[in-house]
């Protein structure tokens, strides 16, 4: 008998007979004598409806009103599957976010939990009945309604698992869990059975868009077992957790993650004295140009090269910026490409494996794909190729690393 | 320099293009230096798709859950029509129940007010802010939402009026006041300049649909004056008001309703013995079918006929009661007719007319419109008439009584 917080997103509950499906789902759970709170977020296209209405009538709407206006959304569903399981004869109530309540600062739009009250959804699992929650959504200190932002619900379900110590934060979606890479790139892609916090964070960063990253770090910082399952299908999807010493057949590579929606920029030739770095960066981050991998290599003849990635929307913007601040630092040229794609390899397995970054470029090598910059964390060694490079580098490395399905034994 | 409470309704913001209509009318009374109050109805239709979307699930939803949904329309307005004044420079801030708190009982889906905290709104008004309230909604001491029934937008225009002190509520409608009767069957119907709340209670009551009940006897016991005007065109609309003494030139009658869904039933024959009135409309207030004009005459031969008249869609259901009854009571029989309708003439001069019944009964002889019950109140005289004479009785009551465009010079 154990304490589950599911959270069920937009597809999830995007038609009444999904909804019923939930409750379903819901109701075989209780069954089997768990105790659940049941996080959901507004039925898919609801939130874009309501966003929609209030660009109509401003371009930048205020924020503190968009978020009155939002919260309706999932303020809908929390309603619809508790009248669901009412008919299932399943004893349920709903909150939204101020009736909880979920303590937020005053953030609109984008705020952070600060504190949750459990005794209320306390007293209604001990009474036996179903807690069903508002995700995305909470309350500040005076009463005014916020939300976590976009994709906030998964966030909501894990500060609520934190708080209410529930054995296991379940997020349902429509993908069966978490893969060694996409597997519309590599067809012999595989579920993981579990992954690490620290390693679905890479994979998060780096396109895999399966759960927000700032729920993933929280479930990381509060040692929430996470767990990624499908709505759809039965299955045992994929377990984020802490590091487990006992799995001692834990690959070196957990999987593969790419991106290719960068570009890199180049200053040639700037002159190697302190301070470049930061003048270079500053005036990126000022035009709040976000900038991914970053690469210095050493100086040669007292000049440096200096290079970083951006998102490619942004590569016009930054490069305009960088010619004047070429000019300023007296460097050679600005250089750059926006035809790159990123790919990483992810596992806290490399830890402790001597060899892990060498294979990967022999494997890039064996395919004849140039690696253009490299960067490297404790568990990830990502490289910069030419895009039309990105699945042949994907597959290939899918393979090198024995991820595909022919390889391994089936957990 | 006043405090206006103003109502808009489902069609005054069933569209974005309604909503900044009316956020220009708002702005314009600011501009005046009014200090404004605004209380929303949902989108016209959204009430109605959130609750299909509950049909959807549970024949008879769930109450608490069902006003959990509904709430969420007005919450929609409220916050589109606070961007809305935004975009006009005009600071303005939203209002759910719950948060104003507009405290009420835990009778979901027909809520009674009971008490409304005024600081929070006091504040914002002294800041010179528009206060936009979400209408029909409240919230029990528990903090469960609840709300106050279909069309109660009305009750909680007049019960912030009366907290708040405002110097009038101003109902915006689809149309522009309180007529002499339906402009649809007398050409010559007149909008009126004010009429009291007796007769307000009388008119609404009988079938004009213009402000629901509720919100009338609420003004009326904390004398708060109301003014139902349109929200589509400009004008003076019809003040609600305390009966004005000095008002000598007043009318004797101020209106003409009717109402052609009424059916009558008669028990005949039945023993004059006391007890038998009770018995029979307690028989039929068990079937929860609601009683209108009650008629019982003198008896004659120890027997008399027992009169009522119900709505017409429980006709059926009324006379299988009545059946029963009239057995065990020893009554003859009974008969009935389901192609009735009432007309009533509402005035609060005719206290101090004598003739009033009595022209009223000459005109309709005139046309020789047979009266099958009468029914009296201090401001009111209702007959029922064979349907068919519906429209012919109200015209020639409307003329006689001086009601036409043509007779009155308009105020």
């Amino acid at each position: 008998m154990a304490l589950y917080v599911q959270k069920y997103g937009g597809t999830s509950v995007g038609t009444v007979d999904r909804i019923e499906a939930v409750a379903d789902k819901v109701a075989g759970f209780k069954a089997e004598g768990h105790d659940i709170v049941v996080v959901v977020s507004a039925m898919s296209g609801e939130t874009n409806r309501l966003i929609g209405l209030a660009k109509d009538i401003q371009s930048a709407p205020n924020p503190r009103e968009m978020d009155v206006l939002v919260s309706t959304g999932e303020q809908v569903t929390i309603a619809l599957l508790s009248m669901a399981l009412d008919k299932r004869g399943i004893s349920a109530r709903s909150y939204t976010g101020s009736q909880v309540k979920i303590l937020t600062d005053t953030a609109h739009m984008k705020a952070r939990i600060q504190d949750i009250e459990v005794s209320s959804m306390q007293s209604d699992l001990e009474a036996g009945r179903v807690v069903v929650v508002a995700g995305f959504q909470g309350v500040d200190d005076q009463g005014n309604i916020t939300t976590l932002g976009r994709g906030g619900s998964d966030t909501t379900g894990v500060a609520l698992a934190a708080a209410l110590k529930a054995d296991e934060c379940q997020i349902y979606t429509d993908v069966d869990g978490v893969y060694t890479t996409d597997p519309r790139v590599v067809e012999g892609a595989q579920r993981l059975e579990q992954i690490t916090f620290e390693e679905m964070l890479e994979m998060a960063s780096l396109g895999s868009k399966v759960l927000q990253i700032r729920a993933v770090e929280f479930a990381g910082k509060y040692k929430v077992p996470l767990r990624v399952l499908s709505s759809f299908e039965d299955g045992p999807g994929t377990l984020i957790t802490t590091e487990d010493d006992s799995t001692m057949e834990k690959p070196v590579i957990s999987g593969i993650a790419f991106n290719r929606d960068e570009a890199k920029l180049t200053v040639v030739g700037v002159p190697d004295v302190p301070g470049v770095a930061s003048r270079i960066l500053g005036s990126i981050s000022r035009e709040n140009i976000e900038v991914d991998v970053i690469v210095q290599n050493v100086a040669a003849d007292n000049t440096t090269d200096f290079t970083f990635t951006v998102h490619r929307n942004d590569y016009d913007a930054a490069e305009k910026v960088l010619q004047k601040v070429a000019e300023e630092l007296g460097a050679r040229e600005v250089a750059g490409d926006n035809k790159i794609a990123k790919v990483s390899i992810v596992g806290v397995g490399m830890r402790s494996h001597a060899g892990v970054a060498s294979k990967m470029f022999d494997a890039l090598a064996a395919e004849n794909i140039n690696i253009q910059m490299i960067s490297t964390s404790e568990i990830k060694v990502s490289v910069v190729i030419a895009e039309k490079y990105l699945e042949l580098a994907v597959r290939a490395l899918h393979s090198a690393f024995e991820l595909d399905a022919d390889d391994t034994v089936s957990e």
